[in-house]
């Protein structure tokens, strides 16, 4: 799993029907010092994120879809992280 | 999920039978400030993608494919995107 | 499979429903010569380690879950690792 | 999807015994602009392809395996690519 | 698939118990050139491989598990190779 920070949304009218009614938002990668890391990229949430929220995330269709549902997604919102410990 | 634009085609005519009648499109994947994002790659494209559309799309062939259908593809287009907003 | 160190954790209090009472760990990637590859990423703990131990870990949702289970992980602990022997 | 040209062949006389009789070929990943990308990799290939020819490449062995097959290959040819139009 | 050169192995004691009994080897990367790609990896091995065996392995899950098997690895040895023919 990897960090992020919500930064926007993406509108889509014309789209796989499967992903009709489903919150497509716009998610900077974060490292666990908050820096950004690498390029926006397009999440699917479950767990009601908002922006400038700082996010866990999984990656592959498998790990966002419970079995036997079939969103054609790869990336998705798994938590929202209220705080991140390092101790080295 | 990321970003592209649609920018050709690809023709094939010896091919895995399963892809007969597919269409293959060549894609630039973008950023989300519409800047490209390294070299263009072979996607499906299910929702009728035409020409410098911007795009969401997929990767993995279990993200590509409805529950027991079996194309030999790993990224497909899954919308066609009108807008992304940017609220940082 | 890769190696990694244990450097810390991560709280998240809203989160998928299915990751309740599980170990969430920010690790470091690490080469086999134990210098860091990469920023920390987070991975679900199933073999009880602990900070600074020094793990193998593996990505992909399936690999993580035994056939059936359903956690939304990418990343998971499956050892921790006593000791690299190198004969090059 | 992605393009690649074959440029030669594997010969492993032990190996896992799913693989026998398979034909596993060099290719070097390619741009659509028909300039190398990387490194050559190993693929399965099972549309007949020679070599110097320019083909498309799937990633995944889901992809490369109809559902029920157990090939253990991770990439694999799909197609021989005739033309490739880009319209930007 | 990829190329690879056994270069040592790893040794854990505290484990996913289904990894009991398997060789966990460490392996370097190699172009068909046999130059180094990259740091070293985990590997698990089913054909025997040993010190300084120049291998051909493939990553994920599912390809590394003939259907039905549970290992939780995401990198596997499946032939030793005898020779690479290039022919550009």
């Amino acid at each position: 799993m990897r960090l992020g920070k919500i930064i926007g949304n993406v509108v889509a009218t014309r789209k796989d029907e499967r992903l009709n009614g489903k919150r497509l938002l716009l998610m900077q990668p974060m490292r666990s010092d908050r820096t950004p890391a690498g390029s926006p990229i397009v999440v699917l949430d479950s767990v009601g994120a908002g922006a400038s929220e700082f996010v866990l995330w999984v990656s592959g269709k498998e790990a966002c879809n419970p079995f036997g549902v079939e969103l054609p997604v790869d990336a998705c919102v798994v938590g929202i992280v209220d705080q991140t410990h390092v101790v080295r």
